[in-house]
Formats: C-alpha cells, sequence, structure tokens
C-alpha cells in the first residue's frame, strides 16, 4: 500500500508537541505523519530515506538547547552525512486543564471543585503553578512521560475525576474536552524545531511545508548552522572561526557546544549565522566555509533555510 | 560551638562526587565540608557568608556543561552579586564495584556470581557497561537517585547479596569493600568543579585551597569568566563583543549559552579566557570589559584564577 505522500517523522508519542509541530509546518501538504521513539531514530530515518523530512526540538525559549539534537548534530561518528537542515518551525507552548468528554458540560464556569487527581509531565506542572496553586492546592499530581500520555490516562479513566495539563492538540487527540485553555504562567515559552531533509532525495528540495508569515511582507532572512571543532591547544583558534562569519557579513545568531569525546575539554560548536537574500552576498557561505576549512579541525554546512522568526512573530 | 575552620558547602547527598572534589581541594585546610541539597542553595550560603567557599559542579567531560550552575551564573534577579570564581578542581570519574564488608575476604578473585542485585545511578550503568555486559548479564539493577545512596543501600543492607557502582571516596564513607576499581568503560571522564567565594569576605582571599600540579614547573595560565548579553537585534553584537577578548590578547577557551528569559531568544553568554600571567598584560580583563561594557547590553566579571588544566593534567 505504498503512496506518494510525504513521510514526515517526528519524535513520539502521538498527539506530543513535536507531533503538533510536524502537523502545523506540514499542514498543507497531505504527508503522512509517524511517530519515532527517539531522537536518534528520526535521524537515522532520514539518513536511510525511510522518512523525507523530520521534525526535531532544537531549543526551548525557557530551558535552551536541546542537548540530544545537539549531540546528533554533532555526528560523531558520521552517521547522518546526508541529513540537512532545510527549514525551521516555532511552536508556541500552550497548556489546557483537560477533562473527560461530557464531565463539564458548560466548562471551567461549571467546574465544582471535584478533581481529585492532575496528570501531566514534570516540567508542566512548573509551567502552571499560578492555576495550580489558586485552584488546585493539594490535589493529588501524578508525573507522566508526555502531556500526551496524561491526556490518554484521562481519557481511558472511568471510575476517577481527574485532569490532565496538556496541548489543545492532545484533547484533539484523545477527544478530551477543555476545562480551561492557556493556564500555562509564561505567555511565551516557546520551542524552535528544525526540518530535516536527505541532501540526496530529489522530491524533498521543493520544501513543500514552506509558508509565509502572514505579517511578514519585506525582511525575511536566511538562517545558516555550520558546525566545527578547533585545536584547543590553539590559543585563539576559536576567536579566528568566529572571525570568518563576521568578515563574510554573516551575523552570528547563536552559539553553543557540547564536548567533542575526541579528547577531553575539546568542543563541536554550533554557530548559527543570518544574512538577508541578496545577489550580492549569495556565495557569503560558500566563502565563509571555505576560509573556515583552513581555520578549523573540522567544519560542516548544516544547510540555510528561511528564518521563521520574522518581526511579526518577534513582537 | 563555633570555631575558626573555614566551611565549604559541596552539593550533596555525603560521599558525592562534589563531596569527594571538595575534600581533595581543601585537602591542605582543615575546612568543614558541609552538604547542601540544592545549587541554588550553595550559591547562597556564599552570597549571605554562611559559608567560605562552594564546590560546584561546572561541566563534565563526556555530558558538557552543568545547565543548573549556568543558570544561576546567569543570575537573572540579581541574588549572588558578590559571589566570584576563585578556582576550579578537575575530578576524574572512577567507578567501583562495592560489596557489604567482609563479604568478598579475597577480592574480586574469590568473587563467585552470587551478587542477585545493582545499585547506582542511572547515568552509571551506561559507564560501566564493559563489565556489566561481562560479568553481570541479566543481574537486576535497580536505579537510585546516586551513586553515593547505592553505597548507603548496600551497607546497611543484611540479608541480600547486592552490589553497588559508586566511588572509592563512597566506599570508605560507608565502609564497603572494593570488590573491583576502575571499572569504567572511559578512563577519562572527568567534571570541572568552580570554587566560588564571597567578594567581600577578606579572610576566603588568600585561596587556602589552591595547590600546584607537581608535574608542572612552567606554564600556569590564568583563566577568567565573563557573562554578558547583547542586543539580539543589533547586526554584529555578539561577533564584536567576542572580538574584544581577541584584541586584548585573551584566548577563548570555552562559550556557553542560556535563554535570558527577558525575552524569547535573547541569550546570556558565558565566556572563558585564558591569558599567561605577566606584568604586560595584568591589566587585559580590565581593559576587555572596560570594552564590554560599551559593546553589550549588560556584563559581569566571575573572576580570574588559576588554570588547573597543565599539562601535566591534560596528556
Amino acid at each position: 500500500m505504498s503512496d506518494n505522500r510525504l513521510k514526515v517523522v517526528f519524535l513520539g508519542p502521538l498527539a506530543s508537541f513535536s507531533h503538533q509541530a510536524a502537523a502545523e509546518s506540514f499542514k498543507k501538504t497531505n504527508a503522512e505523519l509517524i511517530p519515532h521513539a527517539s531522537f536518534g531514530d528520526a535521524f537515522s530515518a532520514v539518513q536511510d530515506q525511510t522518512a523525507d523530512f523530520a521534525v526535531i526540538p532544537f531549543e526551548n525559549s525557557t530551558n535552551g538547547s536541546v542537548v540530544q539534537t545537539l549531540d546528533l548534530l554533532a555526528d560523531r561518528t558520521s552517521l547522518y552525512t546526508d541529513v540537512q537542515v532545510c527549514g525551521e518551525y516555532y511552536l508556541t507552548v500552550h497548556h489546557c486543564l483537560l477533562v473527560r468528554k461530557g464531565t463539564y458540560p458548560s466548562g471551567c464556569s461549571g467546574y465544582d471543585g471535584s478533581i481529585t487527581k492532575l496528570y501531566t509531565h514534570p516540567q508542566a506542572w512548573g509551567q502552571c503553578e499560578g492555576l495550580l496553586s489558586a485552584h488546585f492546592k493539594g490535589v493529588e499530581r501524578q508525573d507522566v512521560s508526555s502531556t500526551s500520555k496524561a491526556a490518554e490516562i484521562v481519557a481511558k479513566e472511568t471510575g476517577e475525576s481527574s485532569a490532565a495539563i496538556a496541548s489543545k492538540f492532545a484533547a484533539e487527540y484523545h477527544g478530551l474536552d477543555i476545562l480551561k485553555e492557556n493556564i500555562e504562567d509564561r505567555a511565551d515559552n516557546t520551542t524552535r524545531f528544525l526540518i530535516l531533509r536527505n541532501t540526496r532525495v530529489e522530491k524533498t528540495a521543493e520544501l513543500a511545508f514552506e509558508q509565509r508569515c502572514s505579517s511578514c511582507t519585506t525582511w525575511i532572512m536566511n538562517k545558516t548552522l555550520i558546525s566545527f571543532a578547533v585545536a584547543h591547544s590553539s590559543a585563539g583558534a576559536l576567536a579566528n572561526a568566529l572571525l570568518i562569519f563576521k568578515a563574510h557579513g554573516l551575523n552570528l545568531t547563536s552559539i553553543n557546544t557540547r564536548p567533542s569525546l575526541k579528547r577531553a575539554w575539546q568542543y563541536v560548536f554550533f554557530v548559527e549565522c543570518g544574512q538577508a537574500p541578496s545577489a550580492e552576498n549569495k556565495e557569503a557561505v560558500l566563502e565563509a566555509l571555505s576560509d573556515l576549512h583552513h581555520a578549523t579541525e573540522s567544519c560542516r554546512n548544516w544547510g540555510t533555510w528561511k528564518d521563521q522568526l520574522c518581526s511579526g512573530a518577534d513582537s
């Protein structure tokens, strides 16, 4: 039963935030969305061409970088040589208080304080402290492996009067009622996902997922991710490598590091840089890479994509 | 019962790797070593002057930066304005297989395969996979919150025939026999600790803990930690800030970032830089800071200390 639909893998379980990011970023396509249990599996699926794209969390505006993704991008044993970053997607993390269908037909206004147990991922408790301390003091809290799992448990319960903290997406997927939306303390908690493709697969070069932010009409920046390693013992090597970006007009937007694991206290650096797309600086990334090859022990171009953090999304 | 001994706090529990690092780095002193349950508590103890020094894990050669420490160094609400980094200590992580005293009087050569249960911290299983797969296939594994806790459990058991994976330091502390030493797969797994003091406490300026590596006679480098934030929207701001280090002869040895939490996708950068101590470049750090104050939104000098990763320890 093969079909021509795009295959997009995301980090499971079903109805996870990664699932939501994959669904939203590929909404214009008829893509088949496939859960994978681990970050490594998702990278492998793209490398092995069993999937066309992967949607992978890269950083969260509150918690910072996703170390598992950086470790795969370090690609210390050259497992993912054909994998490339071709896009990004920003997902704002909204939590809802979810209950079994029909429990509170009139929504939160009819809530009578009868909920005796709450389920969610450990991180979500701290993100919804305002609502929890105001209305759910003393109510039993049960940690589960994901917010989606919390929704699934509540959907399947029959006797208990429990609720889950999870996304609207998980509510729809597991068929729960939303007692209250947007219960998170911080409205701006956002996760950035990278979209991966295989450079050898022609049909994915089209970037069927791309969408332009409706509030942006003028400025669109290109972003590029480059990883490199420098000799620790060589004084000034890191500064010299970073200078190369500036010399070619590439604006550094983020730097991350991970241990090289070749030798203690040596690092793989991940630099993201941006520039406006123009005829003039079309070759800037390639020229910078050529210089980096001379100034570093190793370096790799992970690809260039359209910055989705436009002025519209940023404000 | 007050005394004049130095008070050194570390990240508990007792017999943890932090405890070991504190004991080894302050071995020449008669310091009182005090466990603290959280990273924040240890920082607060130094700020509040209830402790003279704190010994805090900063990075591991395999796992990378310790995010909790970076978040405290980001000091987003100015809680730790008097805290300064005054030293570092490298602790190589060695694991041992520990059993109750007298169980195997002849050590590993007398081991008869009777151990039915193993205890350790989840991370340690992966670090000792070689020994475990060779000799302990199918033996029940119980995760506990620390390797020290594992040693404590085994020390207290009476009926069971169990073993713990923990340090020699924990074996001595909890009174266990070492069945086998250095059972880790990687010999070079090392954690770097920072030593903190309060700039207002005169008596800690002496750095009673300092010790020179016996294999180093010539080169000693000074290291400095500086944190700063730059305006995300300002093109080239990060590169310009990094250039300042180079301009003053300060060699960048590491860069870390954490979210600023003031605005999404803005970061606090942590830059470590080194230079040989000499009359000529005595003012380099202060001059660089003066320039950084103009080039960044905010910056902070976390202090300068003697690099302990000498050529002796590095090779």
